[in-house]
């Protein structure tokens, strides 16, 4: 069953611009994947959660993410990215983004994304904080098996 | 077991810039799909196939695609990448993008991509061309069983 | 005098995100003009100018710009871009955007472009449309002699 | 007159990618600054000037820049970029960028950059670097009078 805007609890909103077009006239491939990583960061800002992006302490880093693509966006739109955590495990955590066309009322691409805990003092991938966990899971309203 | 160069029939090499870095002075994920962009245009173009960019006819379209982020990569370097297909289906082909950083001479990260061909006359997505398949093939040296 | 929100009448803002910034922890110097394509792009929709983006008939093409950078922007920001018509000539408008940072309340960046009508039928430059010159005034509240 | 290639003792080459043009197809506005950013780094590279981009000590940093399209770049092509310095003042040098096609064998665009030095320790600009002025004179085989 297609994705819907109720299936997520949190949202941000991301205006296309002309120059995100590529020959093919639609917006290009990668620029989803640039909403992803802003609509992730603000997603982790929301949760409050202690995440260091000053490459000290534990911060996080992307290990893997893939896109499918649906729809074709083109300029103007506005692109309603709804974000949420589909499964917490001990390493790291996986995130789901959904890009939904205000112009169309449709959705356009699916995004998913492994973040990982990474200890820059040690230069090493680090346990996942239970920080993360709780503002996650608060922000989410449910708590994540981790396994 | 790690992908080698050996792996591959085709390659091709992108310097680094050092505007690909981001704020955590890496090469920005976004990059890598930049990169796996160019490296399957250029592949399909070495492999001869009647691909048409101009929007008429059957083009490629990209219907998903993923990354796996192995090691960092830092201004100056050249990634050597290389292409191969995985898979011919009905209606789409599996390209794989390894990425070598001549530098370290180490594997950096792997992409995969479903290339999907389009009819833009008609609008909708068209069976693979026999051409493509014939020329990928070609390019490979082995026959792809389709399915 | 240093420039101030109140020399421009149209503004549009742009939310700064994480992966604009570079290895130097600012955001990147080409950014400030896909702002500035952005903004001058959202001007003229606004002046309800007849412009063609399809490459048919007479659309605006881009013949110079420049950018003087004045304080670095970081994320989280937003842009506040105000923007105006200096000059119109008879083959091209000089247009200019002033990126005023929201967080500091302060003028970060000064961009002008030279914008060209251009006959995407008979493939040359083409003189500055009447419909182009009114509704700009009309947008600027003022008149301007062409020269 | 024209530029020519004639005109550079230092040239960088770079590939456009497909991804580097945008709806109107061709090659963005955006791209041949990011082509500039890195010949110039190529270029101070070549020179072997003490610069440091650590954002510690003093290191170069972009003031303004400006670029003028002379004709526009399509995919696939090649770019040879000329580099030269046109003049060393008391807090900074103007550089200058010239973009030939080399599949037309033809100007595309010209750019000149003013570059600052900047002390990142103390946060303010600093007096140009002798070393700067020594290893750009012997790159450039002239002498450059400072003012």
């Amino acid at each position: 069953m297609r994705l819907q805007p109720s299936d997520y609890k949190y949202f941000t909103e991301i205006r296309v611009y002309w120059g995100d077009m590529d020959a093919a006239q639609h917006v290009n491939n990668l620029v989803y994947l640039r909403w992803a990583e802003t609509a992730r960061i603000d997603y982790f800002a929301a949760s409050g959660a202690k995440m260091n992006f000053k490459m000290e302490g534990v911060g996080p880093i992307l290990g893997w993410q893939e896109c499918k693509y649906i729809f074709p966006l083109t300029f103007p739109d506005t692109v309603k990215v709804g974000v949420r955590t589909l499964e917490v495990l001990e390493d790291r955590m996986i995130i789901e983004c959904a890009f939904f066309s205000k112009k169309y009322d449709r959705l356009a691409a699916i995004s998913k994304q492994s973040v990982v805990p990474y200890d820059y003092d040690n230069l090493k991938r680090a346990p996942m904080p239970q920080n993360w966990i709780d503002v996650i899971e608060k922000l989410e309203g449910k708590s994540f098996k981790i396994g």
